[in-house]
């Protein structure tokens, strides 16, 4: 079976498992965090060689602050439970704006390696396109590759994403990192994860060909 | 109804249709004429603002010469095509290159109103992402949107990406103006285009939402 080396997870839905629950929507992120893990063993006992998680974005944060709260309480308490695994963990995302989390800083200064290590684990937190893009605006340095040149530049070109929650559309994930990537869409919500949805993934991308565009 | 302002198309699967239909490859780019100008005349119809159309891109030249010189004959074909109708047209790639056809060259200077004008209609011929982005390494203007320091900044945001052929993937088609853009993809090979498909396309973009990560 071919596997992707790079998964992207846009883990999206948590907001509408918890209407449909009879619950507020910032009661949904909470219930991220066990799907979260799970997925990471799979991917472990799999043998995918990298994972990045889709956290929140600067856009995200314009949500009500009951909402931004819970999701942010969400990413730090999701980082530190992968800081327990073994995985080469860094977050990325834009540190200079108050909406990222003093706890989550020390991820962010380079990829640690916890446990025996292994699995090489992103999870973007504040992230913005605009802002991985305008990074390399002042590192002008005409010959090499424009993903060299980016602020998420430790994140590699990811084969395949997944994304919960139905929509079709990437929401401004590594616009960079994803122009060859494969899309698979799953309808569940992400609360409502479930081993088949990641298996079936995986079976899908094996029957795509990679041809970069050649 | 909620129509798209921007329709993004990706014309996949010319040389899969012709080896179906007992042809060697380079033959199925022809058969992709007759079905963009069909969808330019459905959206001019449908009052859709602006439609890109993914030609070849840089990737795309290292295909066998016969394959090349198929699809950059189609493209020519097609621009002049378009040129016959009320349309406001601009071709957006790396003229530099000896891959680029000439004679698409005086499309690239400016965008120009053919007819009546009306509908914007950009054509990608040897478009490269890596090209679209480089340009503006050079034009540092720190506070300026990233949209308005690429190559194809004259291409607006995309809404809706219809891709015919099957692959759920962007292939390095806009990758900026593609951040929020809700993907629909088509089983059926280009140039089995039917209206259909168009009219289906828009229904399903009807129902999605828009947030911009809001």
């Amino acid at each position: 079976m071919r596997l992707p080396n790079h998964i992207g997870v846009i883990p999206d839905g948590n907001r509408r498992w918890a209407v449909d629950n009879g619950m507020t929507k910032d009661k949904g992120y909470r219930a991220g965090l066990d799907p979260g893990l799970e997925l990471f063993k799979l991917c472990e006992k799999e043998g995918i060689k990298e994972i990045t998680y889709y956290g929140f974005t600067v856009d995200n944060t314009k949500r009500p602050t009951i909402q931004r709260l819970a999701f942010t309480t969400a990413c730090i308490d999701a980082v530190n439970m992968l800081s327990k695994e073994n995985a080469e963990l860094l977050v990325v995302g834009n540190t200079e704006s108050p909406m990222f989390p003093n706890a989550l800083i020390p991820f962010t200064l380079k990829r640690q390696t916890f446990g025996k290590g292994g699995i090489k684990v992103n999870f973007l937190v504040n992230y913005g396109w605009q802002w991985d893009l305008k990074e390399y605006l002042s590192q002008n340095e005409d010959k090499k590759d424009v993903l060299n040149l980016i602020k998420s530049r430790d994140i590699s070109r990811v084969d395949l994403i997944i994304r919960w929650g139905g929509r079709r559309r990437l929401s401004g994930f590594l616009p960079l990192q994803s122009v060859y990537s494969d899309f698979y869409i799953i309808e569940d919500y992400w609360p409502e994860f479930n081993p088949e949805h990641f298996y079936d993934a995986l079976k899908w991308y094996d029957r795509q060909d990679v041809t970069l565009g050649g």
